[in-house]
């Protein structure tokens, strides 16, 4: 195993303490809990919205934490859940006083973890809580550490989204809403070109022969639909658009897609923007309009190669609010995020 | 060779089409000659900064073409330079009326070609062409393709500062000189964990041991100092941070450096903090103040895996600049850009 990390150990506590140094302005980190903070966080009478995962996924969520985005994230080990006193004590440091939103993805742990917190903070009179959850994976019905679809790529888009609305002065049950309409209208799917290792193991996570991907990998490296000999972009576009395409709910109010193409971590920005070339093509084939579109490695999986496409069926408020300011490590723009 | 391609020969082609499809607002491209232009080109009266190379090294160039930035690159074939008539098109297509900017790496067919393009634009009464050439990495003296020192990661910062000063309205020749002074302040180093493969070869560009990295390497997988074997990531940093301060010239106002912790193409994020971690506190060791600092997969080299430090010594000019505005597929920011 070659990585740049010191020891397999103190891997999360070491980029936290990284990501503090390289972005002082915009963040804090709380190296105890493993909870990074807004350095300037927003004024009171506005609702918090906060995440957390599994680390191994960056730039999510850490890296989306500022100014339009998160008010905090909660960094797991590798590839594990954040434990409850780590979502309570971000949940208590966020709140300002009008509520906090968590925003978890489908794993057992993570929905258990964030809900005993959600107790927890309620039985200690703290800040009222709501939860959108994120299960967005079309590949398989239920996985390893999942029941239901997993959740991935959509959550970007939940956090950009009640993030937006958050610092725009909504009510938590405004932020929850429109949050919750993401998710429901997100769907997502991945593949990989290779595996992935987790530092703590010293190996790959699973062996894909030299001409074989796998579709419908998830994020932890669990199993996907198939595997399948190598392909061309153009057909390895095909074998995830369809399947998303398939589920996608229609528009509330008749609006396209933002279209969210990720890297899975070792993928070369150089096969990205062709990839996000063949799945346009096809969905203007399908006569789906792209709203807005992101190519880029936001939702990762450690040194995984390959991709995944992600696609929430917009509507007016969605994308005015995924337009809306946003300055965070990973995601900045001022002005229609096009 | 698993990549996300549909064929060896056209992977430049379609990885255009496919940043022009996703940054329609952004950028134009022009896929006969492969120069990508900004969609919104600058006001009659500014100066324009073009660049250009072999790709491969996504987001440099064609990422970084926008309001603030480039007003145009070349894409040559992977890792080959662009041709003349490349450059030639793109210069005159570029210029507003004061004159054109080449920004260029060094490496000798990248030169050879920048310079007969200037000279073709000169015979046919073509715009005013000014050049300045990066050459930045301490590695190693010559290498394969290079007379002198190579160019990586300075050539960022010199883009985004010449960029800047055209916005601004700066003269060529201001432009030119602000432009050569980040290029004659700025000292980058790599290193390598694996290799990188060019599509067109389908096999790794050079061996490297599973328990063995390559300090020094060069962009295209041009041989660095030496190997050595696996090391943490602490010692990662003093093998980069060392060589870089020994060349790294005085600033001409006393103020400390732009750091610029790069990925290689297949470097998770993860890693790439966490090397920032140890860079910083090494630069804090050795008492050298970063004034600014930018983490991420800028200066890329395929499918490589491994990053890069680049230390710009700043004056006060060249930070202003730096914290302009700017608004590129790869790179955006509105405020002070720290």
């Amino acid at each position: 195993m070659k990585k740049l990390i010191n020891d397999a150990e103190s891997v999360v506590a070491d980029a936290l303490a990284g990501l503090a140094a390289a972005h002082p302005d915009l963040v804090t980190v709380d190296l105890d809990h493993r909870v990074v903070y807004r350095a300037s966080p927003k004024k009171e009478g506005r609702v918090a919205v906060i995440s957390g995962g599994g680390s191994g996924h960056e730039p999510l969520h850490c890296g989306f934490v500022g100014p339009g985005m998160l008010d905090a994230a909660c960094a797991g080990e590798v590839f594990t859940s954040p434990v409850p006193d780590q979502v309570v004590a971000a949940t208590k440091a966020a709140d300002r006083g009008a509520g906090v939103l968590h925003v978890v993805k489908n794993y057992t742990g993570d929905v258990m973890n964030f809900e005993m917190a959600a107790e927890l903070v309620a039985m200690e009179d703290g800040p009222e809580v709501a939860t959108v959850v994120v299960a967005d994976d079309v590949a398989v019905e239920d996985s390893l550490y999942t029941t239901g679809r997993r959740g991935v790529g959509t959550t970007l888009v939940v956090e950009k989204v009640a993030g937006a609305a958050a610092e725009a002065g909504a009510s938590l049950g405004q932020v929850q809403a429109v949050a919750q309409r993401v998710a429901d209208h997100g769907r997502s799917m991945g593949v990989a070109l290779s595996s992935c290792t987790v530092p703590a193991n010293g190996r790959p996570s699973f062996d894909l022969p030299e001409d074989e991907i796998e579709i419908g990998i998830g994020i932890h490296g669990e199993p996907g639909r198939r595997r399948a000999p190598m392909m061309t972009a153009k057909q390895v576009a095909a074998e995830l658009v369809a399947p998303v395409l398939a589920e996608l709910p229609d528009s509330p109010d008749g609006h396209g897609v933002i279209a969210v193409l990720d890297g899975m971590g070792a993928t070369p920005l150089l096969e990205l923007y062709l990839m996000y070339g063949e799945v346009k093509a096809l969905l203007d084939q399908a006569g789906v309009v792209v709203e807005r579109s992101l190519v880029g490695s936001y939702v990762t999986s450690l040194d995984m190669a390959g991709c995944a496409l992600t696609l929430v069926r917009a509507d007016e408020e969605v994308l005015r609010l995924w337009d809306a300011p946003v300055r965070t490590a990973a995601l900045t723009w001022t002005e229609a995020g096009k």
